[in-house]
């Protein structure tokens, strides 16, 4: 069945997911806030500024009029930044109420607003009336836009409270490289793909430093312990930490040249300072807003999260990066799942 | 408290461990079948064939009697191959039997008996007498003796079922380098340790072919999946898995070349065949065999298991790679935790 879905955000993984939908037969309308850049997807069918070496498919459209955009889709997908989720998530409440329509809302934006903590899917239930939506759900996990032009076998999965929704998604997204798997834990599924970056800046910064194999899977995994920790404060499964868009991610975002939260860890690693990081980047480096916002959650909630304690005391030049590395390693013992 | 302990095993892990153990300030034996090893340790304090740029402390001693490293031993790490530690143990058991002798002990060792499929610790409470020994616990975790020659921050668990034996030997190891969790659940940590070259082999070969991050981060994840789904069907505890012997060792050991299960993979993937790659690799491939017992596993738990059952195919020449990968991405769509 075709569907008509509408895509909210034409960065590197709105367009990408865009073009799978459309790939897999459906009608994709795609928004973005740049005319040139909707130019450039409507006639050169290419996304240049966010992926390099892929064509789009000519059928998959692109406008710059939310309402044009929004008019009669069945789905709509969020993929703008979580800091901008709030603002286009209000026009697109009053744009439903003007079109009488109640889709399907699915997000795939990884990020906490940093003002009120609240994860994605919670910002678009208040915003949007449960009368200009049905369900909302989550896209989320390892999946670099780069790996996905290559057709390189990709697993994601899709969390709802509302299984039929989830499993909707499932089959709109999925084809012979890209495969969704179902989950009912959006809380577990948001905290994990939130708060990821924070070891994919803290991992970065270890291989600047010249740290090995080691140190890099530690980081890594009770980096994923603590997270797990803060989720399921909240109500989150642990096992979903364990999952595509906990580990999976964690994965993919920590090992890869590929995640520019990596990129920007290494370069602290290697000792360029943070403004001088900042600039270089060119681009939002998500960890460094994200450490903050978990640093605060661990201290309202008083949940242990020794990783993140280290990453805002270096990111606030408290610490240097050996100096947190040593009082890490020097703590007193402790029990893996205490 | 300078305890003196017999270490089993003089491959890079073992006489990294010994090592470790003696420069925390215990009396340490170590014991080899190899008189040239022996005493290549205690003359020049090198161990080439398994650890390069390393010297050994000048207080670490090597012996090919079993029964001198024995002698007053209070602690015993066993640090031989799996296959090989029924008959070490039953030697040991012989032998403490002779010398009074009463030790807590650990191992070290990643695999499952191929006869048997049991895991190391129930070969060492099957062959060691209870009058000969007090607690058995396992050590295990993201740790490339590499690695640790460099002091790059190694975190590993030791579990028991033994509280007490399992902080003891937290104390024991740990270090500002070495840091040790201790955990309860020992299946859960031997399954982990056990079947990670399973996924290490998968990730070479999928490197070898040429496939991205994406496609590794998802191998690393649903094989830890299923791996886990198989070690909870005999009693482990599913967070296990996502602990320092599941997820953290998988990491290092599918993204490392420093691993040979993952260097076997990568040339399989190449299309080398397979008796030219074990031939080539001059060491044992422990995750050829162990595919073989996690296959026979699931055949008879039922467990679903389609990683395993892939690359037992790809193994067995019933199937290449590229179909294997096809045949696991068509699948119908699946939940996550399911």
């Amino acid at each position: 069945m075709t569907e008509k879905i509408a895509v909210l955000g034409a960065g590197s993984w709105g367009s990408m997911l865009a073009a799978i939908l459309n790939e897999n037969g459906h009608e994709v309308q795609l928004w973005t806030r740049s005319a040139t850049q909707a130019a450039e997807l409507n006639q050169k069918h290419t996304n240049c500024a966010y992926i390099q070496n892929y064509t789009f498919p000519e059928t998959l459209r692109a406008s710059t009029d939310l309402e044009t955009v929004l008019t009669g889709a069945t789905e709509l997908l969020f993929i703008v930044p979580a800091q901008a989720t709030r603002a286009v998530a209000t026009e697109v409440d009053r744009l439903l109420a003007k079109l009488g329509q109640q889709p399907a809302l699915i997000h795939g934006s990884k990020g906490l607003e940093t003002t009120t903590h609240l994860r994605v899917s919670q910002i678009l239930a208040e915003t949007i009336s449960p009368e200009h939506r049905t369900s909302i759900s989550v896209i989320s996990g390892p999946s670099h836009a780069e790996g996905v032009v290559k057709h390189d076998p990709t697993l994601v999965t899709v969390a709802s409270d509302d299984f039929d929704a989830a499993q909707r998604f499932q089959h709109l997204f999925m084809n012979d490289y890209f495969r969704v798997y179902t989950n009912s834990d959006v809380i577990g599924v948001e905290f994990g793909g939130a708060l990821k970056n924070i070891i994919a800046l803290a991992s970065g910064a270890l291989a600047g430093l010249g740290y090995g194999d080691n140190a890099r899977a530690a980081l890594m995994t009770r980096g994923v312990a603590e997270i797990s920790r803060l989720g399921v404060s909240f109500g989150a499964n642990p096992l979903t930490f364990a999952g595509l868009s906990g580990m999976g991610d964690v994965i993919v975002t920590a090992t890869s040249t590929n995640s520019r939260n990596y990129r920007a860890g290494y370069q602290l690693g290697q000792g360029v300072p943070l403004a001088d990081v900042v600039a270089n980047m060119g681009m939002v480096i998500e960890g460094i807003a994200t450490s903050q916002s978990a640093y605060e959650l661990a201290q309202t909630t008083g949940i242990s999260m020794p990783i993140t304690e280290a990453i805002h005391a270096v990111l606030a030049q408290e610490e240097t990066v050996e100096t947190a590395i040593h009082h890490l390693m020097t703590r007193e013992g402790q029990a893996e799942n205490g």
